[in-house]
C-alpha cells in the first residue's frame, strides 16, 4: 500500500532520531526546563525574528489549542473560527470541554476574513441582549487551512488590526505552517507571522518531527502562569527535553524550512499527475493538501494500491479526495501513483 | 408605556400572591422535600397522565436546560438543537459552560425535522473520523419555538421514535409550553407532551408564576441522582415550598390551562389589530409571540407610547417586531395598541 | 412540630409580600434592569457607604458562591477555605464543576486567619514545583461562619490586607451576615464589611426574604461582564424586580437590620434554654445558629415534638445538635420548648 | 552534576530508539489504529493474564489520569485519594479542571485502606444532606504511592471488594508500577494488579520510554467511547505508533521487568549508602524512592555535585531528601555517590 491519507505517517527526519541517540544519556532536569528546550526557544526566537515572545513546547495540536483557548478566555468568552476550523469539527469537543463556545463563522474557503469577524464582533455588541450571549473573546485561524488554502500577509495584518480594535486575540493554530511558507503563493515569513498575532504554534508533528508544537506567546496577558495551564491540560512533558531536541534540529540548520519545500515540491507533482488525468480540483490548494475531484470507480479501482482520504461527495459520480504529501514523500511513491494514475 | 417586549413583564397571577401570604408562617423543612412539592408534583403527574416519572422544580429555564443536559450528556457528547434554539443563543454559552457542544442545525421557523435528527446521528457514525467529532447524544427542542411556531403531535412522536432508534435523549424546553397547548392549532395535551419525550419542563415564570419551572423526567438514567446536579447548579431553592405552592395553585384547578388560553385571545387580537393595518408577519405564528412587519418610521412612532421588540431587519424600510401577550395581558394595553396602529 | 432545624422554614416578612401584591400589575422590563433594582441598589449602597461598588441580585447563596469564584479566577487557580466552608462541604461540588479547587485549610472554629492565608499563600510560592499545584488567587471566608462564630473587625482587616499583599481576592459569604451584625459581640458595621474584601453578599434567603441575594462587588477587574456570568450560572431572573422589591423592603428603613435582631435575641433565649438544662455547648456562638450538646435519649425524646439538626457526635451517649433562630421565630415556639427542655 | 532526582532524568532505552529508527520509515495510520498499537496491546493483554480488557496509548500520566476520572464520573461526583495522592497535589488541578472534586483522605503512608473507603462512603450516604456533597464515584491509588510505599496483593483486593460493594470504581496509578512489581517485598504480579481493579496505567515514562503510558480498562462502561475522551483530553498521539513500538520493545522479551528489577537493585545500593552514613529514613520505601534524612549542612555539601530533591524539613536541622534510581541508574553514579556520602 502506497499511503498518501495524511502528513503523519512516517516516523520523524533521521536527523531527529540521531539527535536523540546521541543525547540519550544525557541527564537533564523535566518538564521543559531543560538546556534541549533553552536552546530551541532561542534558535526559534531568532527564526521569528522576535525577543519578547514566550515559547512553550506541547506535545500536540489539539492539546495546544486548547491549552492557549482556554488560558485566553473568560468563562463567558467564545472563540470565532471558521465553520471548518478544526477547533470547531475535529477536535471531539476539546474547546467546549474547557467550557467555551466556538463562535463559527460561514466559509467557502476556510478562511475568515477581517470584515466577518468585525461584523461578529459589532453583531455582538449591537444586540441589546448581549449579555445573554456568548461574547467574542478571540479569534482562531489556521495558516495553511484545514482546505490547503493560505492567509496572504495582507489579509492576516488586516485581521490582526481589527482584533487589536475589537480587544480580540489573535491565535493562529500552524500545524502545517512550514507547508504554508514553502508555498510559491506565500507572501510571508515566520517573522510576518510572528508579529501579526497574539500566539501561534509552529507545527512539528506534521512536519518532520516524531510529535510536538513550539507555542510562540507575544501577548503579555497570556504569557502570565502559562505552565501552570500545559500542565493541569495534561501538556507538559516530564521529559520535556525531547520537545527541546527535536526543534533544535529541525531549528538550527534551517532543516524545518528546507523538509517543507520538499513537501510542496511533491504537492506539485501530485497536482500535475491529477491535472495530466483531467481532474478539476475542489480548491485551488498551494500546499501539501491536494483535493482532485475523480470518479467514483476510479477512487475504487486507485484504493486497491493507494491510501488516501475521501474528502467529500461532488455528485453521485463523483468525489473529492485529499493526497497529501509530506517532508517523507518518496519519489517512488509518486512514481508509483503516476503510473497507476495514467492506467486508470 | 404600555408593554408587550414579554411575557414577563408583571408578576404572578394574584391566586399564587394569595396562596403565598396564606402559607407564609408554616413551617416547612428546605429543598424541595415539603408537603407543598410534593403535592404539586402529584397534581403535574395526574395533568400529564403519568406516575412513573420524577418531577423537579427549578428557578428558571436557562437552570433547567443546563442543569438536565449536563446530566444526560457524557464529556463527549454534545446535544442537537435548532441554530435558533435558546440553548444556542441566549443563555450566555451555559451548555458549553459545562462541556458540552451545541450541535446546531439550520433551520427556518425555529423546528427541527426527525430527518434533521437522523442525518446528522448518522453523518456522525458514517464519518470514518467521528471519535474526533463530538458525538450527538441528545435532542433539545422547543415548544413552541423561539419563533412561535408548533410541533404537531405526529412531528413530535416522530422525533421520539428517531431519537429512540438512535439512543439520543428527547428534551422539550417548554418556556412557553402552556401558550402551545391552548394554541388552536395545537394538536396534542400535555399528556401527549408528556408520552413523547425522556423529559421535558413546564415554564412557569412565563405563564403566571413568580418564577419557577416543573421539569419532569421519564428516562431512568436521567432520574438518578438528579437533586444533586440541582443542587450543584444552583437550583436547588432553600424555600422549594415556594415553587410547590405555586405549581399547585396553577395545577389544582386548571389555572395554567385557563390563563395560557387567556393569552392566546389575546395573541389573536394582536394580530387583528396588525392585520387590519395590512401588516405581513415574519412567521405564521399561532401562539403568545405575534411578529409583524413594520415600516421603521411606524415603528418609531409606535415606540414613543408602546414597548416591544425589534426582532430582525427585513429589508431598508421595514423590520419584523415582537408582540407577545401573556396570562396578565390586559385589554386596556390592546384598546390602546388598537387605536395607536389606526392612527399611525 | 416546633421547627428550629433552620433559618428558612417560613415565607417571607409580611411587608414583603404586601409590597410584592402592591406592585404585581406593574410592567417592568426583566432581568434585573428595572427601578425597582436600580432602587435597591442605591439602598445597599447607601447602607453599606460605597459610591463604586456594583450591586447585582441572584437567586441563592449557592449559585452566587459559584458565580463569584469562577469570574474571578483563571483556570489554574483555586479559592481557598476553612475545610468547613459551605463551598468545600455543602454545595455539591458546585466551584469544582466550574473547574476550581477549594483549597481547605484546617479549622476548629470555621474561621481562617489571615497568618494561615499567608502561609498557604508562601508555601505554593515557596515550592519549587508550584507550578504542578493549584494556585491560590481568592478566599472565601463566611461571616458568620458555619459554627457560628465571628470574624472581628480587626482580624477581617488583617486578612483583607495580606490579600491584597498577595494578590489574592477576599470574598465575603454573607448568607447570614445580618445575624452577624446584630450580635452582640459584632464589633463592626455592614459598611467595614463592604470596606474590607473585594465583594461580598447580604443573604436575603435567612434574613426575611423569600429568596434572594444582594451581591456586591468592590474590585474592578471582577466587575468587568459580571452580568453575563450571571446569566450563565441560572442566576439572572427573568422577573428581576422580585429581587430588588424584596431588597428594597428590607433596606428602605432598617428592617434588615431590625429582623436581625429580633432573631439574635430569639437566640439568647435559646441558649438560655439549654444553659438552665446544664447543657454544654460545641460552639460558643453569638449569632442564631446555637449548638448544645444533648445526651442521646434527650435528644430522641425531644425530636418528637421538636425538629433540629444532630450536628456532630461528641461521644459515645452525646450529640451536638443545632437550633437555629431566625427573623420569624415566635414567642410561641420558645415557650415550647423551654417547657419541654424543663421537663426531659 | 550527578543527578538523583527523579526517574525521568535519560532519554529511553537503547532497544526502543533502535526500534523506532528501524520502523521509521513505514508508512501506517495515525491515532493508535496501527499494527504496532494493536500487537503491543496483545502483548500487554497476555502479561496481564487477561483478554477481555481494553487496551489504549497515552501520552503522559496527568492526561491519562485525567481522562480516566473524567471518563468514569457523572458531575456531582467525586474521586476519593490519598491527600499526598499526585491527583489532589500535583496535576495542577487537572481533575478539578474537568468539574470534579479530589476528596481527600488523611494518610501518613501514601496508602489509604479499604476501611477508610468505606468510611467514606458509608459517611456520604449517612448524612442526611448528601446530596448537598460530592458523592464518592471512583477510588484512585497509586502502586507504588507517592512516598514508596506498596499495596499488598490482600490489601489491593479488600479496597476493590469494598469498591464493587460501595459501587465505587477502582482505578490504579501505575506510573512507577514496574518499580513496585520488581520490589523484594511485593506479593503480586501484573496479572494480579489486572485483576483487581476496574482501570490502570502501566506507566512507561519513568520505566525505560520515552514517554508514554499504557491504559488497560476492564470496566465495561468506562470501555464506551474512550477514544473519544482521549482525543478531547489531548492524548490521542497523530503518530500513535510511537506508543505502541515502544509497549512492543517493552513487552515482547519481558524487558520492561528487567529494567525494573535494574532499578531497584540500584535502590538498593542507595539505600545501603546512607545506611552506613548512618541516616535514618524517612518511609521504609522498597522502590526506587529512597527517602534518607540528613543534616542541613550534609545537603548543601552534596548538592554541589549531586542533585537529588528537598522532600520535606523534618526538623531545624534536618531535612528528608529523595534520592532516585531508574532503569538507567549507572554504577558510575552510584560509586560518585557512595564516596561522596563516605566523605561528607
Amino acid at each position: 500500500m502506497f499511503r498518501f491519507d495524511c502528513d503523519y505517517l512516517e516516523g520523524a527526519h533521521p536527523l531527529i532520531l540521531q539527535r536523540l541517540s546521541e543525547t540519550n544519556f544525557e541527564q537533564t532536569i523535566g518538564y521543559g526546563c531543560d538546556p534541549h528546550c533553552e536552546n530551541a526557544a532561542k534558535l526559534i526566537k531568532k527564526a521569528c525574528n522576535k525577543d519578547d515572545c514566550d515559547v512553550h513546547f506541547l506535545v500536540g495540536g489539539t492539546q495546544t489549542n486548547t491549552t492557549v483557548i482556554c488560558a485566553a478566555l473568560r468563562p463567558h468568552q467564545g472563540v470565532i473560527s471558521a465553520d471548518s476550523g478544526h477547533i470547531n469539527v475535529h477536535e471531539s469537543g476539546a474547546i467546549e470541554s474547557t467550557g467555551h463556545k466556538v463562535i463559527a463563522l460561514p466559509s467557502d474557503d476556510g478562511k475568515i476574513s477581517a470584515d466577518a469577524v468585525k461584523n461578529c464582533f459589532e453583531a455582538h455588541w449591537n444586540d441589546e441582549a448581549h449579555e445573554h450571549i456568548v461574547q467574542p473573546g478571540m479569534v482562531y485561524i489556521s495558516q495553511p487551512t484545514e482546505k490547503g488554502t493560505l492567509y496572504s500577509k495582507a489579509e492576516l495584518e488586516e485581521i490582526f488590526t481589527v482584533c487589536k480594535k475589537c480587544g480580540l486575540l489573535l491565535y493562529i493554530d500552524g500545524a502545517r505552517l512550514g507547508y504554508a511558507l514553502a508555498s510559491n503563493v506565500c507572501d510571508m515569513t515566520l517573522a510576518d507571522v510572528a508579529a501579526s498575532c497574539d500566539a501561534f504554534y509552529i507545527g512539528g508533528t506534521k512536519v518532520g518531527a516524531l510529535f510536538g508544537e513550539a507555542l510562540i506567546i507575544n501577548n503579555e496577558n497570556l504569557k502570565k502562569d502559562f505552565r501552570y495551564l500545559i500542565k493541569q491540560k495534561g501538556g507538559l512533558l516530564a521529559k520535556g527535553r525531547l520537545l527541546g531536541i527535536q526543534f533544535e534540529v529541525l531549528f538550527e540548520n534551517g532543516l524545518y524550512f528546507e523538509i517543507s519545500a520538499h513537501a510542496i515540491k511533491a504537492a506539485k507533482r501530485l497536482r500535475q499527475i491529477f491535472e495530466n488525468h483531467g481532474c478539476r480540483f475542489l480548491a485551488d490548494s498551494e500546499t501539501n493538501q491536494q483535493f482532485p475531484i475523480m470518479k467514483n470507480e476510479e477512487i475504487a479501482k486507485l484504493s486497491e494500491e493507494f491510501s488516501f482520504e475521501k474528502w467529500c461527495s461532488v455528485n453521485e459520480n463523483e468525489t473529492a479526495v485529499r493526497f497529501c504529501s509530506s517532508w517523507a514523500t518518496t519519489d517512488k511513491n509518486l512514481d508509483a501513483l503516476e503510473k497507476a494514475v495514467k492506467n486508470i
